[in-house]
C-alpha cells in the first residue's frame, strides 16, 4: 500500500526528530489527521517561522526574540554572576527553579571528541571575552555532570586560570562548579557510588 | 525568562501530541532551532497540507490520496476477503508483513463506553452495507486483542449473525477472528497465562 505522499513526508519529518522512531512517527502523523485544520495551521506556522522570528542573544547566546534576551536585558538581575550551561533547556530549568538571579552563558553543547565537537565549536571564546570586558565577579559552571560536561567545565576553567596570570581582571573572578550530592527526594540506599562519594565530600556545616 | 513566542507556540503544539510531555516538547523545539530552514519548510508544508491532500477511501475508510485508496483500487487483490481493523496503523502493519492479499475496512477506533465511543461512532454500518452489496466471502476481525478490540469484534459479528437470518447473502459470509497464540521469538516461560491458554486452544495439526 502506498500512503499519500503528504503523510509519508510528515512521517519522515517526525522520524528525523531525536528519540522518535518509525512507529512513533506514524502514530503522530495519523493522530494529526484527526486534528482541526486550525491547530495544524498553528503548528505549521510556528515551524515555518521558528528560525526567522528567533535569534541568539548577542551577549549570552540564549534563544531570544530580540538582539538581547530578556534575562540579559533585565537590570534587576545580577550581571556579575554568569552561569555557564550547555543548552537552552538548561536555562529554562534554572529559570523554572526560580532561585537563580544572575545571568547565563549558553555554550551550545559540550566538548565531545567522539562527536567531533571541539572547544572551537562552542561559544567559549565569547565567554572569555565577556568576562574580560564586563564586571564579572563569579562564573558558575553548570554543565551536565556527564564526562563531556565535566571535561568542558574543566577545560574552560583551566583556560581562565592560565590567562589570569597575565590578566589581573580574569584572576579576580571566582570560578565555581555547581554543587554535587544527593538529589532531593532520593533514598540514600539507591544512590550510586559516585554520587554518595561526592555528597560526602560536599557535606556542609549544619 | 520569556521564551520567544514562536518557540512557546511550537512547544505547545508538540505537547498536544499523544505521548509527548512538556520536557520532550521543549527538547524537540530546541532541536528544530538548529535544523536547516529547508527541512522546517518541508515539515511545515506537510502539516499544513495534511488534511487538504488526503481523504478517506470511500470504500474502506483508509487514508488515501484519491477517492478510492490504492488497496481498494488494486484488481490483483482479493476483494472477497475483508480484514476489519481499528486504525490506519493496523493496515500499515499488515501491508508491511506482506502476507495478506485481501482488502481492509478501517473502523476508526473501537467500542469504548469509558471514552464515550459507541458503535455509531465507528464505520460499522458502512461495513455491513459493504458486505451486503459486494461479493464478500470472508470477514476477518483483526481488531486489537484488548478488551475494547475484542468487544468490538464480538459486537459486529453478533450483529452480522442476527441480520443473516433475514439476509441470505450475509448468512453465507464466513466470519473469522485473527489467530491467537505465542508471538514469534518469544520464550514460552515468559508468556502470560491468557496467551498460553489461547495458544493451547488454538493448536494446529503438524
Amino acid at each position: 500500500m502506498r500512503l499519500p505522499k503528504v503523510v509519508d513526508d510528515l512521517i519522515l519529518s517526525f522520524e528525523r526528530l531525536p528519540g522518535v522512531g518509525r512507529k512513533t512517527a506514524q502514530r503522530l502523523a495519523f493522530y494529526l489527521l484527526r486534528v482541526p485544520q486550525r491547530d495544524l495551521d498553528v503548528f505549521s506556522g510556528s515551524l515555518k517561522d521558528l528560525k526567522e522570528k528567533t535569534r541568539l542573544c548577542e551577549i549570552c547566546h540564549n534563544v531570544s526574540e530580540k538582539d538581547v534576551c530578556s534575562v540579559c536585558d533585565d537590570d534587576s538581575r545580577d550581571h556579575s554572576c554568569i552561569c555557564v550551561v550547555e543548552g537552552f533547556q538548561d536555562v529554562l530549568a534554572f529559570e523554572k527553579s526560580g532561585g537563580y538571579r544572575g545571568v547565563y552563558h549558553v555554550l551550545h553543547g559540550s566538548i565531545s571528541p567522539l562527536n567531533n565537537v571541539g572547544p572551537e565549536e562552542l561559544y567559549i571564546d565569547d565567554l572569555i571575552k565577556r568576562i574580560d570586558s564586563d564586571v564579572v565577579s563569579e562564573v558558575v559552571f553548570a554543565t551536565n555532570t556527564s564526562l563531556e560536561g565535566e571535561a568542558t567545565a574543566m577545560y574552560i576553567s583551566d583556560r581562565m586560570r592560565q590567562m589570569s596570570s597575565s590578566n589581573e581582571k580574569l584572576g579576580s573572578v571566582k570560578i565555581t562548579r555547581i554543587g554535587r550530592g544527593l538529589p532531593t527526594g532520593v533514598e540514600l540506599e539507591y544512590a550510586d557510588d559516585d554520587t554518595l562519594n561526592r555528597a560526602f565530600i560536599g557535606r556542609t556545616a549544619m
